[in-house]
């Protein structure tokens, strides 16, 4: 195990009715002055958007509004928000949505009390000293945002999908996470949700660090539970027992509890982010493509991990003589899992081209120590192309 | 699962060196003038006193000490300690220790702001409203108290061993946990943790509460790894990695993480409080005796979830034609444990007679609403002496 720090301040009210707290959480956390920031229509019809909106007003906290977060958010709506914060006084910020919404309202934040443009926060080129507080009204489990020290912004002007560097002062000061909210959610994205979460947890149990037994099991009980509870919620999309299973592994696989005092990989995630600043799939989607490409392309580096992986998390028996049989019926059972679920199987089903890897490594690039990236298997501009053509076909 | 509010804010700096921190997290946290306090000579050898001292000298931060306290930490040290909090004009109290002396440091941050007897929090005559802060630098993985929002304390006059009630208010700011401060400890005392760590993750397992897959796999997660470690511990005390997973789980039993959305059990515990208070026992024996008399008193009320722990906490097979057979097998696998690491297995062993039940149970009465008390089975003043009589001799 690594020395770390950990450091999650926030408040989670868990469960159906939590929201009517909303407005009592930002006066308790010193907001005086809201900015509500949302996306589409969603919020509006699942009743999440105005149960908050009931909240502030029964708490006497008064707010203006930001709608119109897109999936992958832009930096454009965040530019809006920082604006609309300052001329309304907003020393608050609602987010009531999913991870596009979360990460804006965090972007927003840090951006209010900068004299520059707020990209420099991702470039790489300001440090993060203070920040206006973020509150979250969560209606979709996905992201792990409600919960996490990082955001991730596209930059539609230089076409760059690009996370922040981590800080504690990001996370958000309370999340209110009622499960009732997913319910009404399709298919589809219930689907993404759980394949982030997935993902969330092998970016961090894909590791190189020895000595990580506790994290390791804190890993498989999460992904054991999405396993289990996300074909219960597609099948039955009321099952709040299952929605609510959903809601809290995803703040649990990205608050980094089960990352504490291990290197992360992460190769995955950065590769999905070329990818849907070519495609603006759906980061889960994506992820669902990418990840067991990935393991196919990296398990050879450590075939009693994977061994580990596919027997723990996915039940499979262990083949002692042949380990490697084990790990490869562990990757092949996470592919028919994500099938399972309706995800697509290759690049082209997302409508991403093999004339296009070229063009994505380069966009890469561009990005201050781009490449290599990864640390359970260092990855150049060769190896990522090498796994997108893994991953171009249906196998 | 139960709605829920899960609010842990305390900052955890873990691993060896980290302890150089204390002084700069004191200031962070807006301590200017603090009390050191710690209980025998273990913290001053093991050197992690020394490390304190010096780190707050780095940082300028002047203290006063206040040493002595004893394990079943008494009421007498708490006054001492807000008599000396107040004559000092300390704003920040840093416990050097293990649970005893955190747990009086909670209390003593509550007395010092607070005009009557402390105790008035433990009898439940006062609200939990504010406290001076409380820092630790832990020497011992056990209590969770690191990171809790509880405190137990002995009240020598009375002869009552109370927990006071729950409050986020009284949980750490911050943590040192640096595990090589535990190599030192003797074999029994490491037992004693590992012992009181499962116990925290047990007395939450046992639950009525349906729909709780996902705080399962974390208790399961937790127990399977102090399983793992704590032989490796005992073996060979220097350790680090195993001294590492004991710490990082001890502080996970009992932060509630794994608790969330649970209706919790807490009988053992309970009992054990009783039991301590005749025969001033190490909490962690008492429990290794109480608790696994007290799951074959109440094992026949679920058999499916004794079985459940018998499989994935102690890796039985499952008998899917006599569960019961295999629910009990859990049970004797986990008293073997214990057994391996030296405990004791019946009250007898640690000086406690038959013939005091009466007095124990008498005792429990004097709590407000003492009995019944436990949650998976209510426990009267009768089960509390048949589960007693059941411990008192070895099987």
């Amino acid at each position: 195990m690594e020395n770390f720090t950990f450091y999650s301040p926030t408040l989670f009210a868990f469960g159906d009715g939590q929201e009517k707290k909303t407005g009592a959480l930002i006066r308790r956390f010193g907001g005086t002055r809201a900015l509500l920031i949302s996306g589409g229509g969603s919020v509006r019809k699942n009743g999440a958007y105005g149960d908050a909106a009931a909240s502030l007003q029964a708490a006497g906290v008064p707010f203006a509004e930001l709608d119109g977060v897109q999936p992958n958010p832009r930096s454009g709506k965040v530019r809006e928000g920082i604006a609309l914060a300052r001329e309304t006084g907003a020393d608050f910020l609602l987010a009531v949505g999913g991870g596009s919404v979360i990460d804006t309202a965090k972007a927003v934040g840090l951006g209010i009390l900068y004299d520059g443009d707020f990209w420099d926060f991702f470039r790489g080129a300001a440090p993060v000293e203070r920040t206006v507080p973020v509150g979250v009204v969560l209606t979709i489990a996905a992201s792990g945002s409600e919960g996490s020290d990082s955001a991730v912004i596209t930059n539609e002007e230089l076409g760059l999908k690009w996370g922040m560097p981590h800080s504690d002062l990001i996370r958000p000061r309370f999340a209110v996470l009622n499960p009732r909210y997913t319910c009404s959610l399709p298919p589809y994205q219930t689907a993404c949700g759980a394949v982030d979460i997935i993902a969330h947890v092998l970016e961090r149990y894909f590791t190189n660090t020895p000595d990580v037994a506790l994290t390791d099991r804190l890993c498989e009980a999460l992904v054991k539970t999405v396993l289990d509870a996300a074909p219960r919620a597609m099948e039955n999309p009321g099952d709040l027992a299952a929605r609510a299973d959903l809601m809290w592994s995803g703040m649990l696989a990205h608050n980094n509890l089960c990352g504490t005092g291990r290197v992360q990989d992460w190769a995955s995630h950065q590769i999905e982010h070329e990818l849907s600043a070519f495609t603006d799939c759906a980061h889960g989607a994506g992820l669902a493509v990418v990840m067991p490409a990935w393991m196919e392309y990296v398990m050879t580096h450590d075939v009693p991990r994977f061994a580990q992986f596919a027997v723990r998390m996915l039940g499979c028996e262990m083949d002692f003589a042949a380990p490697e049989r084990t790990a490869r019926e562990g990757i092949a059972r996470l592919r028919r899992f994500f099938a399972s679920l309706g995800m697509p199987a290759s690049l082209e089903e997302l409508g991403f081209r093999a004339d296009q890897i070229p063009a994505a490594a380069a966009n890469r690039a561009k990005k201050p120590g781009g490449f290599p990236f990864g640390n359970f298997v260092k990855i150049g501009q060769p190896e990522a192309a090498a796994i997108l053509r893994l991953a171009l076909r249906r196998a």
